[in-house]
């Protein structure tokens, strides 16, 4: 099924790409662009990426037949309200938030109850780039994109929105919004929170500038995702605080025990907990390449 | 000053690069391989990393001129106690070790007090693969050479390895002992204490197989080091003892910190502390950008 008019709540990476890619495919008519940066936005129309914009929300969700929200997650409650009594009555809303129970939340408390055509998703996808001009067709192809409806969400709605994605080339999953919120504070917000933390610590030890130079490459592996967006982090960190809090704590407990197996040089120990580490990342890396598709840095 | 003739205990990456580097640049005689295993040492001779082999330390370092170490830091000890009474007079000893500490205290502890002919050194080079088959020439090109002599050591002995290092295109440096143990524990040890916990935290979370699935690219780059050789990390915690255990420590409270930061909301301390790594982060990318160099992975 088509897609009419398809309105992009914030136009960078994530909803110039789907728009990209939804263009690429023949299968969007109008694309209506929104956001608050007019420099970005003329530079989308001139890409192509969009046929038109507006500042206003509520204006670019009249009419609209799918609404996809990339605004930051802090920005989610407000950009409901802003399109509330707006929105067709048949129009599918949908999201690409990194936590989704904060979006829910953000959703019900503006209409009152779960709206049975909003279908919460988050895109496993993204490059260190952002903005319209990082966008391309190709960015959700053979990634993976997680649906997580609630039990008020119209299976129509939803079925709609996975063919938007199938149709960028995308694998589709569903899952409970707690399995969702859990398993990516696990893989990628803990590890994001080990590397700020890493590196805030060593920029604060006295030596810092013989400890950088002295890094070898695997420091700039380790460390490469302490440099993504602070202002996103801060917000992911909110929007799933009970999930994230709680593995740090428990990591955090790991380390205390790491730390005293270590001063009491116990080898067997540590050879257990080294070895245990390194078979599971090693079947982790299996398989990834069984799956044979290209990775996303996000 | 060309050697006459080098031992190599222990011909692996490490120990069969340094031999490599210095045939290429023709600055080496004879080269002696020592190790335990038969099938290694035939690769090497048949690779013509070196010329001939024993598996007899004491044998392999007499006459030599130069011998080099290459083997676990566990294993210096009764390496340097099976060279004892073997060594020519004026033979000049260095070794590769990730720890520097532990290993001047193997060879006083052996010898009585520190040999002045000994030169602890620590190449920052390395690739994932072991073996002598995995040895280049290029290995220590443009990379570190940490020297740690003491007091005692012989300002000639110092000088002699050092040529030896920049034959092989290396940069070479001095530093004290602790100043060593200490950065390098927090560039190298530290970080890989915190990619093998958190492999090994999630590996026993319910859900393994799930998290490891919906884990995107930046978790592959983060956890690579969580793949190192178990044994030798097992002996590098054990080596640096005090100093990673004190780090890891010292992590451990800034990640009971983080957590009641994340868990109380607050996005003013979170945007700082996220902001600093970043921009920490990002000033050691262009610091390695300005030197323009490859980067070793280990």
């Amino acid at each position: 099924m088509k897609i009419e008019r398809l309105a992009i709540i914030g136009v960078g990476l994530i909803g110039g790409s789907l728009a990209r890619a939804l263009r690429e495919k023949g299968v969007v008519g109008e694309v209506i662009g929104c956001g608050r940066g007019k420099e970005n936005l003329e530079k989308a129309v001139e890409l192509g990426v969009i046929d038109r914009y507006t500042h206003d929300i509520g204006e670019a969700v009249e009419g609209a037949d799918v609404v996809f929200l990339a605004v930051p997650l802090s920005a989610m409650r407000t950009t409901f309200a802003a399109m509330k009594g707006h929105l067709s009555d048949n129009a599918v809303v949908t999201d690409g938030g990194s936590a989704k129970g904060s979006v829910i939340e953000d959703c019900s408390s503006v209409f009152g109850e779960a709206l049975p055509n909003f279908v919460p998703g988050h895109p496993i996808a993204g490059t260190e780039n952002s903005g319209v001009e990082a966008s391309f067709a190709e960015l959700y192809k053979d990634r993976r994109i997680i649906l997580t409806p609630v039990s008020q969400t119209d299976e129509s709605a939803i079925a709609r929105v996975e063919t938007m994605w199938r149709d960028c080339g995308a694998e589709v999953t569903r899952m409970l919004v707690v399995d969702h919120d859990r398993i990516l504070a696990a893989t990628s917000h803990l590890p994001h929170m080990l590397a700020f933390a890493l590196v805030d610590m060593l920029s604060r030890l006295g030596d810092t500038e013989d400890i950088f130079r002295y890094a070898a490459g695997g420091f700039r592996d380790f460390t490469r995702i302490a440099s993504s967006n602070p202002a996103m982090w801060r917000d992911i960190c909110i929007a799933n605080s009970d999930a994230v809090s709680t593995l740090v704590d428990n990591y955090a407990e790991e380390m205390k025990e790491l730390a005293s197996v270590i001063r009491s040089r116990d080898g067997e120990k540590l050879l257990a907990l080294f070895d245990n580490a390194k078979q599971a990342r090693d079947r982790y890396v299996d398989g990834l390449n069984q799956q044979a598709e290209p990775l996303p840095t996000e």
